[in-house]
């Protein structure tokens, strides 16, 4: 008995099977960090690796929620099935705000074939970061043909969720000039696609310009994004824009560097998680160590210097003791 | 002998009596990670805390080291001794390029009341992020009143360098839109005074009464910035701008919160970089474990699951072994 009335194994059967509420259930347990869920995601991993997996990053309030909803609503229509795991505090599917022109989120929710899920933002980072590659290891081992990985984030983030997506696509809007300098300060990596939404903005010409530009700066022809205009609210340059996300991904697949990709992103998801993990572990010794907290004083009181602080700090984390 | 005809104890008398050629040596001794580096820090230390440092954050591009530009000729007008740290890539401090109307830059690196020292964005985040506070702690020990610290930045980079200041500023201008969304949606934190550059723009006011907007809904009204309009290439506003921090800083004084967040600051600072040297163990065992690495193979042949992985990698790096 796991929790709830299911035992492991009819939640490691259900979501094999597409079950939505064995699947709902299993990311609760991942989520709330209880070892079933582990053990949920150990025993489907084998089952994983067969879904396309979409990043969408891009700032805060450009339109990415809607922009999803929109591939959502377009991916169905070809009849293949959609997962989506939201990861961005000021998402709707976060917030569950499903109001105004929103709404047709909400006709999502209720498709059998497509399953949304919010990752809670609360805790810290690294548990959420955990917590989310494991949401869409399940999503992914669940059936679903295609899932979406929504982030908010700059490429700059504590714990890069979005780098375990097969193909990122960058969403920026008429005003996004942070993140095109950001891009073009080589802050922010190229992702595989840019989406310039609102493109009835009057700026939005200009902006595709800017962002071409930039892009043609790069030598490696492969690597340059495909850059559309898009509408969401209206759907408009949807179907194009899944267009280029599909032809990405088989010229990645083609040039063998899908395979390749995803070695590297789930290598670098098992260095980010533990680097999250070792994180917690400078929390509990700055917090719990008597000695680490006398030395943190110290500090304080300039009459230890910080470096010597730090690795006291280290040494606690790692078992070792100074001389 | 640490350096270059330098003893350890020239280069500790030297900065404590503000020679600028053994703080430049000092600091790319840290920079290096030299241990003699690290050494001259904790004899300096006790002589830290007496500058008042200013921390510069905003997005690439609105002018942040312009405005600290003009900030340093305007505090050099109070006589006060002046120190830039500036970890910021894409500033023009950094590059070192100093073109065009960045010409008076120029002028203060000839100023010797001025020291204005680049820290080297190669390698890792967490070595840059170790090195700059050692900076920090040597331009301060060297005597000079003010220390402005200039980062690029959103309140999301991985080792938040800005959060060891006693007051921040963030740098806008009119098209920041994707750092006031940010702002608002709660994922930059609230700065102390916050400058919109480049008021001649023709969208600067809006801009304003957008950020103004955003600030009024914190409850707490002593937290809320002031909001300043500054031209940094004709040092417009600087005085104000200068005011404004200065005021800050002495409110936080009164009121015994600058005690306070230099306290949290430090501890915070150590916390920040004991897990950068967690991370750089991290990316060591998952290089040089051979048992590590053959687990990493297995997630990417989808034979072990990532999580399993990740305990494996924690485990060698505190020095458990699995049972």
């Amino acid at each position: 008995m796991v929790s709830r009335g299911w035992t492991q194994d009819e939640l490691v059967t259900g979501v094999l099977a597409g079950d939505r509420r064995a699947l709902a259930r299993s990311i609760s347990l991942v989520e709330d960090g209880e070892e079933g869920g582990a053990e949920i995601v150990r025993r489907i991993y084998p089952s994983t690796g067969r879904a396309a997996s979409i990043g969408v990053t891009g700032p805060p309030g450009v339109g990415k929620s809607s922009l999803v909803s929109a591939l959502v609503g377009h991916v169905r229509g070809l009849d293949r099935s959609v997962g989506v795991v939201s990861v961005d505090p000021s998402s709707p599917f976060t917030r569950g705000a499903l109001l105004g022109d929103r709404i047709r989120l909400a006709d999502h929710f209720l498709d059998p074939d497509v399953y949304i899920r919010s990752m809670g933002t609360r805790g810290h980072l690294g548990g959420l970061a955990e917590a989310t590659l494991q949401a869409l290891l399940l999503v992914d081992a669940s059936g679903k043909d295609v899932v979406f990985l929504e982030t908010v984030g700059t490429g700059q983030s504590e714990v890069e969720v979005i780098g375990i997506a097969d193909v990122v696509l960058l969403v920026l809007m008429p005003g996004s000039g942070d993140a095109v300098q950001a891009l073009k300060a080589g802050i922010m990596e190229i992702p595989d696609v840019i989406a310039v939404n609102k493109m009835d903005h009057p700026a939005a010409k200009t902006m595709l310009q800017e962002v071409r530009s930039i892009i043609a700066l790069d030598p490696v022809r492969e690597r340059r994004p495909a850059i559309l205009l898009t509408e969401a609210l209206r759907a408009e340059g949807v179907p194009e824009l899944w267009d280029a996300l599909e032809k990405r991904r088989a010229e990645l697949d083609e040039r063998g560097e899908l395979e390749a990709r995803r070695e590297r992103n789930l290598s670098g998801e098992v260095e980010a998680l533990a680097v999250a993990r070792v994180r917690r572990l400078v929390r509990e010794a700055m917090r719990d160590d008597v000695a680490v907290r006398a030395l943190v004083e110290g500090v304080q009181r300039r009459e230890v210097d910080p470096v010597t602080a730090v690795a006291a700090v280290v040494d606690a984390v790692t078992g070792e003791r100074a001389p």
